[in-house]
């Protein structure tokens, strides 16, 4: 027998994917951040994310409005990865019976101002009970914006890999809850995520942006995803990743590498791009007199490889894959 | 500090239902079988539906296909109870990480099974590592047909209420299944049931069909939100319920009330409906015609009481309640 620990969750979609059928209305299927469907000669991305408790959160350190508000920023931001705009989500909470009904509202309020500030509403869902502990599963559904969409696959030889924001500082976040140190800017980037949902839109009305998603597993891991769809290697650049002063503080207080957390560190929710190698710094230029917020080349795509390395050497796995055993 | 258990599964979705906002492009939110929305000047219907290990399933009683079809079976049958097609399924599934892939493939055959039958097609997800359990969430999206889509609302004074097939089978093959007891028809009705999809649109195109819904907790409990969302009573006649030869003869058998899993047994996916009290047998004998299959007027709609009633007596509860505690 052959468990699911062995293969990991990328291994179990592609199994999956292959014995799936699929249809002429479906235009992207399983393997994206979104589903693509055709409705109504309109173009419509769905998208559903789960976060269990014990995998994703933990009740003793997060209060039941975070644990919301990160469960729909995660499925919020799988919108945002395609460069559409989220319009309607589905909540399923299948919840202990034991559970004080005033933390579930509480837990509901969350989910529903993160999906209210990006512009979207929560129109139903299912409720169950669960044995002993939480799942969410969060439905989103959006709009193309526009007539165009971003895939993981389209990266080209000699585009360049950028990204928005400083990644890492979740991360960071999580260390300084789990260590129960004093960092309220990490903790916040941990605690309240914001998909970039108008950055995702206006990268995606770029032509020059060739492929897109966003960083839920860290940045090499993610950018793995941009190399295996294009069947191209990326080299990452360490030295042009830029380090939030925060983190950069945090870490040297606490003996931490701030590049090993930039580079694998998970659910900071940043746009992770492949944009044409020539001039994109006029694009990324004119992204930051728009919405005043970092933006940056860190690597490149090459077709001398097929892997993600950092500065030409190749490197363990990093980020998250959610059937890695437990740290 | 008050539980879920105390308020129910339907107390809880009143309160988070109060908190939640709203938008006009929701033609219904919360608190039917499906939302209503507007998407692109049409009509679009979305549900979702959550499966969870220990309290929906076990996997001691239960081949993963089973679980599977299952599951696709309570999404889709949302989507029937509107009168609406199902096109489009999201599948979410936590999963421990020692299961073995076949039998993930295997439950996603049973799903995808399903959702063929019923005119849809899965095309994307999630998949994550649980703790302990299997939580299998399906979301449906469905298209209206013709202008029109049926609520739970909408039973007026004198229409009688009536239902497809004969409710109770699956109940009886849980029983069997339970007692490790042969009765191939009944644990065919648990193990497969059919969302009466074909029938929810012939019933929907029916000006004469005023509210509609599945029976998934059970008759009686079903015809409680009917008759809640009406604001009237209803009086069951148990005389008129048509009882399942093999339900029948298994519950002779082993000493059990055949009208007790008629009225009380749940997941059987019929299709339960407030219909024109002025010769609704008109209609029913034009959907026999078409569909070869039972639908009886088993009740009518009053405004002498505000519950549901067998024989004018009023009823303990029956039914079932997913944050009830478990039998």
């Amino acid at each position: 027998m052959t468990t699911i620990n062995e293969i990991g969750e990328f291994g179990l979609i592609e199994r999956l994917a292959a014995v799936l059928p699929t249809a002429p209305a479906v235009l992207e299927g399983i393997g994206d951040d979104c589903a693509v469907l055709r409705v109504f000669d309109r173009t419509l991305l769905v998208s559903c994310d789960l976060s269990v408790e014990g995998v994703h959160f933990s009740r003793e350190t997060m209060s039941p409005e975070v644990i919301g508000w990160r469960a729909a920023a995660s499925g919020l931001s799988d919108i945002a990865a395609m460069g559409g705009a989220p319009s309607f989500c589905l909540i399923a909470l299948a919840c202990p019976g034991d559970c004080d009904v005033t933390h579930v509202e509480d837990l509901y309020r969350g989910l529903s101002d993160a999906v209210l500030q990006a512009g979207a509403v929560i129109v139903g869902g299912d409720t169950t009970r669960s044995a002993d502990r939480l799942t969410i599963d969060v439905t989103v559904i959006g709009d193309v914006v526009g007539e165009r969409y971003l895939l993981r696959r389209g990266a080209q030889v000699g585009d360049k890999l950028a990204v928005t924001g400083r990644p890492g500082t979740s991360a960071g976040g999580l260390d300084a809850l789990t260590r129960k140190q004093t960092a309220p800017e990490l903790i916040r980037a941990h605690e309240h995520p914001c998909p970039r949902i108008a950055e995702g839109q206006w990268l995606c009305a770029c032509s020059n942006v060739h492929a897109m998603l966003d960083v839920s597993d860290g940045v090499v891991q993610d950018a793995g995803h941009l190399s295996k769809a294009a069947g191209l290697g990326i080299d990452i650049d360490p030295e042009s990743v830029l380090i939030d002063s925060a983190l950069s503080d945090y870490c040297a207080a606490h003996g931490l590498d701030p590049l090993a957390l930039a580079l694998t560190g998970g659910e900071d929710y940043e746009l992770l791009f492949a944009v044409d190698g020539a001039d994109p710094e006029a694009t990324l230029a004119l992204f930051r007199r728009e919405f005043r917020t970092d933006i940056t080349v860190i690597g490149s795509f090459t077709n001398q490889w097929q892997d993600v390395r950092v500065a030409g050497d190749p490197i363990d796995r990093g980020g998250f894959d959610h059937f890695a055993p437990a740290d």
